[in-house]
């Protein structure tokens, strides 16, 4: 059933090769003083730069930039972002790039002209009340659905905590430009990361609940279309079919459509959160790491949600199989699936030590779907996956 | 593949068993004058009029009613509330009905001080240029998913014309309340005609384009799951599982979410609008009893993605069948469902008579996903489902 929810999302989306073309009259909607902010340099390589610089000059708009914003985006760079906002009275924030390069751009929207802005609102998690400067985005690498959401995930360097935070509709960009084209650039390793954050959001929504729900209906749907669309962009990296339906479903996978009525899981990414902070390593790739070993340990609190989802998404057969036997074959298909893409799998990849896995055990957020799992089941699973 | 798409929906959405108590709240954002729209009185037996009213009153508004909207709302009715909107400076308009009820209230909130609305935006498609008067919906009957977009058909007696529109954003309902508990009032008849015109929004869409795409995916998602809850909301009526989940695939399958980059069919609605116009039929009936028949037509010209369908949705077993079986398949399963739930299949059970049928076919607007009906094949059509 559907329990009680609210769903609104009003973001505007301009997908497809043209999209780009838009810009220009969705710039045209606000002031003269633009922050451009992008990461480090890759929109330069493809060209992508001097074409915003174009659009840009055409609308006669007064260009700041904030550049170099990292994988992991910090609060230090975030802040800078903020400074040049109050320095420039700057009207809108075009942010270029991935999840990381948008979520740095919504955080610079909520932070300006704000005191204390890091305890406020990724600690304390305190409402929005004050006007926020509007942000919309072109976005050039897909996984974490920052393009139409309100999310922000930001890393405090100095106190070794990444931490995400869902903002409310007036911080989700106002439009977002998602042409495919342009995540034909992104290297191999960077376009797995992202498509297994993708994967992960479904799992993450999934993996809560048990009884009959079209948000599960639509899940499995995303995530049987996502493994099919993948095998076919690892053979292909310019396959516009698989690329564009991978983007899309990028969107949709954290738009709030799919988690309606959904209580939710997020210890997979509470946990690779901590390994991020300490490792600094691709999002998904730690996501991937992580996720074997957390479904096998999670698997026995709900075995018929795993069975259906072993029958529905990897399509095991259920002929002459105890549902428990199913429900590990489809975690089994998830390694297969892992491991066939070449996505990680162990922590010793991701260049985490023995060291860091208490640290990192101790210092994660708990709470989950079925299960809520102690610090020493945290350490345990980390454990499991380190090599 | 995904061809190139806009996707915007502002519409708010509460939902669930609680969520009238936002109306409230969300009046506060309006002006004084509300005009309150609605049906044949249903919603007074349930006792929802009296709710609707002590909140009007709570929030001190200024109520003006326009009562008895009928099921397929006409033009007549529609200058009826436009001429309440200039009379008494509405500043809001509540819409709390069905489709239809809400449909009308689009109407009225664009056709307001406007010179011949009816040319102007349902004959010849006029962009709405200037501002319209705000509309919100409490839902009490599914099918139409007008609750989240900006659909308005309206039937001109006069003329003997159903036309739909399709009104962008700025008259999408700013909210739409939709609480299952109210829809268990609705008659097996209607609840019925509700569920094929979803039904019929999915396949409109699906049944066109060829090509691996992820709006495919998400649409057979949803028929399976509407059929599997149809089959529980028959047996009980009060089942709040399946109800809710039939209200909210209602609402997505024509939000804009399915249709991104599906050139769409339409046909079998063209068709219907025709025949409600002649007969005043149940719209979702009226779909259902011509769609088999039609479906059957089209099948030749996109065998494989009919196979598709049998396959993904009603599971029809491929093993030493040709895909012209296998498709063929599907729209017998298709049938079944019709027969099976006890929805129409015949004209001749909607009060239609031999002689209306060139006339409906005739002023049918032809245009289609796969293949362009003639006039002819349209009767053709019809004359095959008459009895």
């Amino acid at each position: 059933m559907l329990y009680d929810f609210e769903f609104y999302n009003p973001t505007k989306i301009y997908f497809g090769k043209e999209s780009l073309n838009n810009l220009k009259t969705e710039l045209n909607h606000y002031g003269k003083n633009i922050l451009f902010v992008y990461g480090g340099g890759s929109i330069k390589k493809i060209g992508l730069y001097d074409s915003i610089i174009k659009i840009l000059q055409e609308t006669s708009k007064n260009v700041f930039e904030l550049a170099g914003v990292m994988p992991n985006p910090t609060y230090e760079k975030m802040m800078e972002g903020a400074h040049l906002i109050e320095k420039h009275h700057i009207d809108f924030i075009l942010a270029v790039g991935g999840g990381s390069v948008i979520d740095c751009a919504k955080g610079i929207s909520v932070a300006a002209y704000q005191k204390n802005p890091w305890e406020k609102y990724w600690i304390n998690h305190e409402d929005v009340l004050h006007e926020v400067i509007p942000v919309g985005s072109v976005l050039t690498m897909v996984g974490t659905g920052s393009e139409m959401n309100g999310g922000s995930v930001i890393t405090n360097e100095e106190k070794k905590l990444k931490k995400g935070r869902v903002f409310p509709q007036k911080v989700y960009p106002k439009f977002s430009i998602l042409d495919p084209k342009i995540t034909y650039s992104v290297p191999k390793y960077q376009m797995l990361s992202g498509i297994f954050d993708i994967f992960s959001h479904l799992m993450e929504q999934y993996f809560s609940n048990q009884d009959d729900n079209v948000s599960d209906d639509l899940l499995e749907a995303l995530m049987k279309s996502l493994i099919k669309n993948t095998y076919k962009a690892i053979k292909d990296p310019c396959n516009y079919e698989a690329r564009s339906n991978i983007e899309w479903i990028s969107t949709l996978a954290l738009n709030g459509l799919t988690e309606v009525s959904k209580t939710q899981d997020w210890q997979v990414h509470s946990i690779e959160h901590q390994l991020g902070a300490y490792t600094d390593c691709a999002h998904g790739m730690g996501l991937a790491a992580i996720s074997v070993p957390y479904y096998r340990f999670l698997l026995s609190f709900a075995p018929q949600k795993f069975a259906q989802f072993a029958v529905n998404v990897f399509q095991v057969e259920t002929k002459n199989r105890s549902v428990e036997e199913v429900a590990k074959m489809g975690i089994d298909a998830l390694a297969k699936f892992i491991k066939d893409t070449g996505m990680c799998s162990t922590l010793k990849e991701l260049n985490a030590t023995r060291e860091m896995l208490p640290l990192i055990a101790a210092s994660t957020d708990l709470g989950g779907g079925y299960h809520d799992l102690t610090q020493q089941e945290v350490l345990q699973i980390l454990e499991s996956c380190y090599e």
